[in-house]
């Protein structure tokens, strides 16, 4: 049977949610507290992979394997053995064909940077200084640029292996907030799918256009030749949470992690 | 010379602010880094005392000895020695008869409590989960009463040793967020003085009362009689932010360090 899962994670020390030789990751920590619950044999899959150091407010997983504990309960089972970073928020049975891996229609994601002189070291867990001044409205103007169906290819790390680079982004929006004194930015961006760092990409990219490093116009360059050269750095892993995944069929109702964490 | 700081820590690895042998504390720390940096022994003193776990965004304290840095730049120079959870915001000369004990005249914290079926990581830091169903209306009825000047002998640890417990409350705020499907309250408390573990007693107090475990008039008898009984528990500290202590001169300006983390 198979049971679907929603999950959040503080990433800081994970190596991942990829199972891994001797490392610490999502799916073995959720294979290994699933095991004591489950009479069978138990795999865990999560809706896409993130890397090292990234966070998730709402990323669904699932669960293959038979347990005597109700769908609904196992979110509470589950959690009274799984550690302090990584909680399930709600639990059921899948929907029949049910697949979190294929079935993922899109996908949301928020990066978030600040401005400040100093290091805040309440912001630091979760968002990532950066020098300079940012002009919000360079900012936005960029991101609109990455709305629609694009070529992605120049906006993923080196070794990725996508079949197709394709991607189509139905919303890349742009908070300003005042933060203790800083300025906090996030970047929130909707779409079909990501390829390897695409969203850290598009991060230090906007932060690029944002404060004058990079123009608009290197965006348009970089959709046309795929040059991963045109564009700024990739940010760091803990500046990005993933919030919110969707299927066709609703599967948690409003919950799906969708609100900021700052 | 004085010089005065302002500074912010993540509280979660520390021992509480002030200096105890064979403990992280604010206080040592903040020797330690000045020890490389002044060319006298160095003293630190905080504006107040915080207990292990509490973090701040906004702690005033002041440094006493002789460095040929520029106070203005002492900053930079601490913050290159200093580690990720403790960092200088400003730094500056301390004004004539400056003292960050005793000139304080109010100073601002903030609780942060939830509620949500499942522990959230991504809160955990900061924030801590409560049970039950709060209506905001009632919390923000208790947190009436408590504005003003009253005997708050019933809010304190038991062992703490003013001289009087007498205080004046000039603000009790509650605000309501929707967080990743919880519900966040943010009680800020603005004083001209708090006793031992003060705020914390509060924080149980209003959510007790948001909750109907406890009655407004509750809050009353505490004042009339002193007794720390007919309150609620004290809450954890990870929950508590000091945000802000204000002095007669405004010393760094806008930066306090008043504004939410979460």
């Amino acid at each position: 049977m198979r049971y679907v899962l929603l999950i959040s994670f503080d990433g800081t020390h994970f190596a991942g949610s990829q199972r891994q030789p001797d490392a610490r990751t999502v799916q073995s920590a959720l294979e290994e507290a699933a095991g004591k619950v489950f009479v069978s044999p138990v795999r865990a899959a999560l809706s896409g992979r993130t890397d090292a150091g990234v966070h998730a407010a709402g990323q669904v997983a699932q669960l293959d394997g038979e347990t005597p504990v109700p769908p609904e309960k196992l979110r509470e089972a589950l959690n009274r053995l799984l550690p302090p970073d990584l909680k399930v928020l709600a639990s059921r049975a899948a929907p029949a064909g049910f697949d979190c891996t294929r079935g993922a229609r899109s996908k949301t994601y928020c990066y978030r940077f600040y401005t400040a002189e100093s290091e805040l070291p309440l912001l630091e867990r979760y968002a990532v200084r950066v020098e300079g001044r940012i002009d919000a409205a360079l900012l936005r103007e960029a991101a609109e640029r990455l709305v629609g169906e694009h070529d992605f290819a120049a906006f993923r790390a080196t070794g990725s292996s996508a079949k197709t680079t394709v991607r189509t982004l139905y919303s890349v929006r742009v908070e300003e907030r005042r933060v203790m004194g800083a300025k906090l930015y996030e970047v929130r961006v909707t779409g079909n799918g990501f390829l390897y760092n695409m969203v850290r990409i598009i991060a230090g990219e906007l932060y690029a256009a944002g404060c004058g490093k990079a123009r608009c116009e290197d965006i348009d360059l970089a959709f046309k030749t795929g040059d991963r050269t045109l564009l700024f750095r990739t940010m760091p892993a803990k500046g990005l949470t993933l919030e919110q995944v969707r299927f066709d069929v609703p599967l948690f109702g409003a919950q799906g992690g969708q609100d900021g964490i700052i």
